[in-house]
C-alpha cells in the first residue's frame, strides 16, 4: 500500500521528467557537448533501456549510487508502473530521468532519442537490458523441437535481438557526441545484455530454442554494429555481457537446477558488469564477456 | 514460349504428384519402412525444401542424376511456376515428387509431411535450401546500421531461420524412420544451407545485418536441434553448409566484388556439398562446413 501511494505521488514527478526541457538546468537543441555541458554533466550520462526491474533496475541504482555526479536515463515500457524506478527518482531527483520506451515500437525509441538529445545532447553509456525468456500462458522456453512455435521464435527475436539494435541505431549520434567525455573511459560504451546460452559453441544442453536463437542473433547484430563503429573510427564501442544466472523475475521459474553458489544476486552481477564497462577499452569492441571478465566463444 | 507451353502441360503432371496415394506403387499409412519398402525405395528418399531455383533446384537435379534409383521430393511455394522442377519431372517421372510448401506457412509444412508419410513413410535426407537476401523494393541488405529496419530483420529471420526449423520439426519423425536405410550412410541427414557471413567469429566486414543475424540464428537453432537428436540417439544428424558464393538469383545483385575464381557455378557448389552429405557421419552432427569440407567458426 505504501508503495502504491508513493507511486501515485511519484507519477507526478515522473511526468515532469518526461519534459524535454527543464528551464533551470537544460539547454535545448544541443547536439554535442560544449565545455559548460562538460561541467554540467560531469560523471557522464548513461542510459539503461529495460530498467523497470531485474538487472536493468539494478544498473540504474548502482550507476546513481557509485558516483555523486553521473546522470542516468532509465527507460521502460510503463514508467507509471515502474515502482523501483519511481523510488529511485524520489532519492536521486534531477540525476535520474525516466522515459517511456518500448523496444518493439520504434517511434518510442525515436521519441526518447529526441528527449535525450534536447536535454543532455549526448550519451556515454547505453545498457540494453530488456529481454524475455518466458511469459505465463504465452511463451515458454522449449524443452524439445516438438514444442517450437513460430510465434515464440518471432516474439523472442523481436524483443531480444531487434529491439536493442533499433535502440542503438537511434542513440548512435548521441553516443558519438559523448564518447568517453565526463567518464574515466576513452569511449562511449554500448553494453548489450546477452547470455551464455546464446553461445553456439557452448551449446551442450539444447532446448530453449527461441531464447538461444534470439541471443545468438543479438550477438551477431552487436558484432556487426561494432565493425561499423570501428570502421568509422567512432569513439564508441559495443560489448556483449553475460550476467550469470541472476535471481530475477526472468530466471525465477528456472532456478531449480542452478548449482549452489551459482545463483547471483542482482547486486553482485551488476557490480561485476559495471566493472567490465568502466574498464572497457577500444580493443574490447565487439567482444562477449561473462560477469567474471572471461570471453565467451560465439 | 516453349517453356510456358511445357509448364501448362506439366502442371497437370504436377497435380498428380500431389496426391498422397498412387494405387499401383504406394501403401498408405506406413509410418516406418518395411523390407518391401526398403527395396522399393532403394537409393533413398531425399527432400529438398526451396527447390524451385538456385541451389535447391540444383540439389534436386544432381540427386536424381547421381543415382538410378533414389527418389526426391522437391518442395517450393508455387510448383506450377517452377519450370525447372517441372522439366525435371518430365525427365524423371515417378522418381520426383513436387509438393507445395511455404516455409513461412506451417500448415503447408504439415501437409507436405503428411503427403510424404503416406507415400514414402520415411526420409533419408532433408536439404533446407530456401532463403532470402534481397527482394526488389522490399528488402535490401543493409550497408549501415542507419538503414536497419525492423521489418527487414523480422522477414529475413522468418524465412531464413524460422522456416527451416519448422520444416525439421515436422519431418523429424520421417527422418527417424529413415535413418541411413537405402543409402551408403548410417544416418539420415538434415542439411541446412547457411552462409559464411552468418559466422559471428568470421564477421570482419559488417553490414548485411538482417541476413547475418538470420543465419547466425539458423546456426544456433540447428546446433540446438542437433543436441536433441544426439541425446535421443536418433539415427539423424543436422549439419550446416556454406555453399560459397554461387552464381544464383540470390547473389546476382552482389557479385561485383567477388574475386576472380570465387564465384562458383551451382553445379560445382552442389557437387561439393553433396560430397559432404554423402560422407556425413554421426560425429558430424551439429557442425558447420564450407563447400570444401573445412569447418567454419561460429
Amino acid at each position: 500500500m505504501k508503495l502504491l501511494a508513493f507511486a501515485k505521488r511519484a507519477s507526478m514527478t515522473f511526468s515532469c521528467c518526461l519534459r524535454p526541457v527543464l528551464s533551470t538546468t537544460i539547454r535545448s537543441s544541443s547536439s554535442s557537448s560544449s565545455s559548460s555541458d562538460s561541467v554540467k554533466w560531469e560523471g557522464g550520462v548513461s542510459m539503461v533501456q529495460g530498467a523497470s526491474r531485474g538487472i536493468g533496475l539494478e544498473f540504474v541504482k548502482q550507476l546513481l549510487q557509485n558516483s555523486e555526479k553521473g546522470h542516468v536515463i532509465a527507460t521502460c515500457r510503463k514508467p507509471n508502473e515502474a515502482l523501483g524506478l519511481l523510488s529511485l527518482k524520489n532519492m536521486f531527483a534531477e540525476r535520474l530521468s525516466i522515459l517511456p520506451l518500448d523496444a518493439t515500437n520504434e517511434s518510442t525509441i525515436e521519441a526518447s532519442a529526441k528527449s535525450i538529445r534536447d536535454r543532455y545532447g549526448f550519451l556515454n553509456l547505453l545498457v540494453n537490458a530488456s529481454g524475455i525468456l518466458s511469459i505465463p500462458d504465452v511463451l515458454q522456453p522449449e524443452t524439445t523441437l516438438l514444442k517450437v512455435e513460430k510465434s515464440s521464435l518471432l516474439l523472442t527475436y523481436e524483443v531480444n535481438a531487434v529491439g536493442p539494435i533499433l535502440v542503438i541505431k537511434h542513440m548512435w549520434p548521441l553516443l558519438k557526441a559523448g564518447g568517453g567525455t565526463g567518464t574515466d573511459r576513452d569511449v562511449a560504451v554500448v553494453a548489450n545484455i546477452s547470455a551464455r546460452v546464446g553461445s553456439i559453441g557452448d551449446n551442450r544442453l539444447g532446448g530453449w530454442h527461441s531464447y538461444r536463437s534470439s541471443k545468438a542473433a543479438l550477438n551477431q547484430l552487436t558484432k556487426t554494429v561494432s565493425v561499423e563503429f570501428a570502421r568509422r573510427k567512432d569513439p564508441v564501442i559495443c560489448i556483449l555481457l553475460h550476467p550469470g544466472t541472476v535471481d530475477t523475475d526472468l530466471s525465477k521459474p528456472f532456478q531449480r537446477n542452478v548449482p549452489e553458489g551459482k545463483l547471483f544476486t542482482k547486486e553482485y552481477s551488476v557490480q561485476k558488469l559495471l566493472g567490465i564497462i568502466d574498464h572497457a577499452k577500444i580493443q574490447d569492441n565487439g567482444k562477449f564477456f561473462a560477469w567474471d571478465g572471461q570471453e565467451i566463444p560465439w
